[in-house]
């Protein structure tokens, strides 16, 4: 594996910035006793704003420290038992109505204003949306990180109720691999590295974030700039466990003299003969990547199934995915499905979680003629 | 693959208990604005309890209740914006000395007293130790949510300084997949399904339960009902990514008329050329079992490496490591290691994990002179 060592040290996690949503007010309901019944027969409570959890993380993971101020005889105050009696973490074809949470997971690289501007815009219920980001190391993560909680500081004011309900950031402890210049990402040389990075970076946010109440995972990459504001509503419409929108870009066609759209993300396809046998002749640690020519894998991409005026509804199924936006059910990822830093199958990344899906029996779904839109650097 | 698709929903996740003992006080580090340089310099101030998470899950994931009472042009009261500075989740020998979260998850079939009181007499800092079950729905799996929650009641309460940090309970919503009494749990037809269910319960545990500021995961299976006090301390000062001691069981030896000690978990191995060639000539969703003597593998298992009055502090290099009882650091799960409920490299649930994990370039360890001892039925 080309990947190098010292790359692992890239997805250690050394500081975490958690910048969140308080929750305001918390139905909890409360066990008067330790039996199984009586949690199922347990009142109601509407808790008030002091004494709900007064932010929104809190992990199970975090230890509390022993007051320093108590004498050797005291006891600490009293910590509250409380019962989640959690039947309703479903994930169906309508979100909004069965008030499912979901979490959006960004890896960011470089912060667009563009990018946020569509993500505010998204109509699905703010207070269902809690956010998770990944921001590597360096002078470049420092500006992305800056900006980024400049937005949140305005999105997150107490007056604006339309905030999230939680916002979580990761700071990774060392640079990105290779240098981020759309001509530089691309070279196959750098893809399996970078992926691998990718990889990591993406397990960090998804095993760290992930909660028992998520029913729904958006991952969403930090240069897509421009989708229907109805995004995950559409996609879950479908009550599929993995759907992938067709990711296009918006560029200047100059022989037409005019604004025009060509794909932009290769990676959702349906495997092919040719693929397979690629695959076979290769060793263990290669991957088959997709977009080049000089690896001409005949597979249907779906980025050339795109049709003029084309139903958005229409559905294909998949063998690979990409993930610039990606809506997974959280239960595909609780039943394991990460993203494969390692050749799997001789996929990596989001392609290699397709792959791993399916091995876990989830299918994996497309939709040609539905766009979300890519940056042009 | 055998396993059915029913048996998925085994690991859907329909309801979640979660008792957990509110953090008395936390130390939080507030930023006074919103750009990088002022986190790392925001004074330090100690919160009072009310002011602190009253729980400690308050996932990100879970939603908040937008307030009935309300009125149309009044705002929810304001909530606070936290960050905070982790520098210092590691991993290392000295896990008390540096304040390590630890993360015990057992996926819980049966309730043995032995378990709970082994559990609570482990010397590790309980304030440090946070506690995840995943027990299957049934009339025994009520049974065992029922006897839990007793302990945890008594355990927990807070005239008891040595409490742990916080408690979270999953019910799945089906039953486990075979007959649970030994004879039938070891007959090798229905090994593969039975882990195959169990890698699932694994993957939700650990996915739901893992969080930012977690530094170790215990695996502690709920038939584990003997260890040493410093179970903890004792395998982390290998400073091993992952190190698994020896499980055997004691038991009656009528032949010497005395109490006796045998290997029991027989996962934790050294791989052979003839596994290897096994694997070779298997069908790509064949797994290779270990234990079994219709399947003789030739593999050096650490069960048989026990030594009379042998050194507990020795050290061996692993290929597959068993569940029983094994440390791991929180990076490699963060990193994507998962345990496979699909055969991968034909191998599944633990075993799998070890393979995934030398795929991420994370090796395992095991100790074959420091025991751990299984409950004899």
């Amino acid at each position: 594996m080309a990947v190098s060592r010292s790359l692992r040290r890239n997805q250690t996690i050394t500081y975490l910035l958690s910048a969140m949503l308080g929750i305001g007010f918390l139905w909890f309901l409360f066990g008067d006793d330790t039996t199984m019944p009586s949690i199922s027969t347990a009142p109601r409570q509407l808790l008030k704003s002091k004494d709900a959890a007064s932010n929104a993380l809190s992990p199970p993971s975090l230890p509390f420290r022993k007051p320093a101020s108590l004498g050797p005889n005291e006891v600490a105050p009293p910590p509250p038992v409380v019962h989640y009696h959690m039947n309703n973490v479903t994930a169906t074809s309508d979100p909004v109505g069965n008030r499912e949470s979901i979490l959006i997971l960004t890896p960011l690289a470089r912060f667009y204003q563009e990018y946020w501007d569509n993500l505010i815009k998204l109509s699905y219920p703010h207070d269902l949306i809690s956010l998770g980001f990944i921001i590597p190391k360096g002078r470049e993560g420092n500006l992305a990180t800056q900006q980024l909680q400049e937005r949140i500081s305005k999105t997150q004011a107490p007056t604006n109720k339309n905030r999230f309900a939680s916002i979580t950031i990761l700071r990774q402890d060392s640079e990105p691999p290779v240098a981020q210049s759309e001509s530089e990402r691309h070279a196959m040389a750098a893809q399996k590295e970078r992926r691998a990075a990718m990889s990591r970076a993406r397990n960090s946010l998804l095993f760290t974030t992930l909660g028992p109440t998520t029913s729904w995972v958006l991952w969403l990459d930090s240069d897509i700039i421009e989708t229907p504001p109805t995004l995950i509503q559409d996609l879950a419409s479908h009550d599929k466990p993995i759907i992938v929108p067709n990711c296009f870009q918006r560029y200047y066609n100059k022989e037409k003299g005019a604004q025009d759209v060509r794909p932009y993300d290769f990676n959702s396809w349906q495997d092919s003969p040719t693929a397979q046998a690629i695959g076979e002749k290769m060793g263990p640690d290669d991957i088959i990547l997709e977009g080049y020519a000089e690896m001409a894998t005949y597979r249907a991409l779906m980025a050339h199934m795109a049709e003029a005026n084309g139903d958005p509804r229409k559905v294909i199924n998949l063998d690979g995915v990409g993930g610039t936006a990606l809506l997974v059910k959280a239960e595909v990822h609780r039943d394991g499905a990460m993203f494969p830093p390692f050749p799997f199958y001789h996929l990596i990344e989001t392609e290699g979680f397709a792959k791993m899906a399916s091995r876990l029996q989830w299918s994996s779904s497309g939709l040609p003629n539905y766009f979300v839109y890519h940056y042009n650097e």
